[in-house]
């Protein structure tokens, strides 16, 4: 199963895609989509949904260290972090405009969308519900050995579909899928 | 001009068209999309998506007492109710999410979005800043009478539209556009 997890964000969404087959994962690749604060917020908006357009279609370019390429793979499912929202309105606005886009796209093309609670994700990648970004960053890097030297919000993208892809294998472990 | 309005909301979302010119104001057609609370987050997302891009191409059908039937017209600007965000942080969130689909679409059609604040809103439709809901549907209907017994939703979108009409004349005369 082909997985994309996304990290949402106005300013920088990352995302990252992985084969997962039981217990066994495969880093496929992973990059990021910024948008350019001189635009409009619509403009931002738009732009970000016409890159994850290119990700959900498999079109995706690799943007990290993997060096730039096709990714090639529509991805089967993916997976979003549940945002947190105990924070102050207007960030919460800003967060949720640049989610729905995140959220919609994978829709638009029939890939079914998990959200995963932020410390559901780091207890699947570190074992506890709570890790810092350097912990994360880490255990992603180890888990995914081919991701190479990656930034913080593609890590967090690869986190969630890790996450996905764990929680995929114990739930058909357990009959639910 | 053909002006979209758009009033953004993830379980119903109200759209209208008008066309202007000068301070003549002209009802086209208006709307409603509703989601199925049955429906993802993800897939509710996407029907939104979906349903605005055929506004947005001119392919908007009417669904108010203006009688069912196509627009066939194109928006040449589009406006948003700029929101308030001094209110919990989760409904800022749920609303954000709608809203960045609600932008994102005309900007990928190249229809430029212009926001205003509720208060800019009601003072272009009632002539003051604090208007409740009934003023401003019965204003609504005095400018447009056209388009008939309209609801809540699309009301607000109508008057966010004749408050873009309205700014755009205004900028004309004073010549910044």
């Amino acid at each position: 199963m082909i997985i994309l997890g996304i990290d949402p964000g106005l300013q920088k969404t990352g995302w990252g895609i992985i084969h997962s087959s039981g217990h066994a994962l495969q880093f496929i690749g992973c990059g990021l989509i910024k948008t350019n604060p001189a635009d409009s917020l619509a403009q931002r908006l738009s732009h970000l949904h016409i890159e994850l357009c290119k990700i959900a279609k498999g079109e995706g370019m690799v943007s990290s260290s993997g060096g730039a390429g096709l990714i090639g793979l529509k991805p089967d499912e993916a997976a979003v972090e549940e945002t947190f929202v105990n924070r102050n309105p207007a960030s919460a606005l800003k967060l949720g405009q640049a989610r729905g886009v995140c959220l919609s796209v994978p829709a638009l093309y029939d890939i079914p969308v998990a959200e995963y609670a932020a410390n559901k994700i780091k207890k699947s990648i570190v074992g506890a519900g709570h890790a810092d970004k350097a912990q994360m960053g880490m255990m992603v890097r180890t888990l995914l050995p081919a991701c190479g030297a990656i930034g913080v919000d593609e890590a967090d993208a690869l986190a969630v579909a890790i996450c996905h892809a764990h929680h995929g294998a114990w739930d058909q472990k357990i009959g639910i899928a």
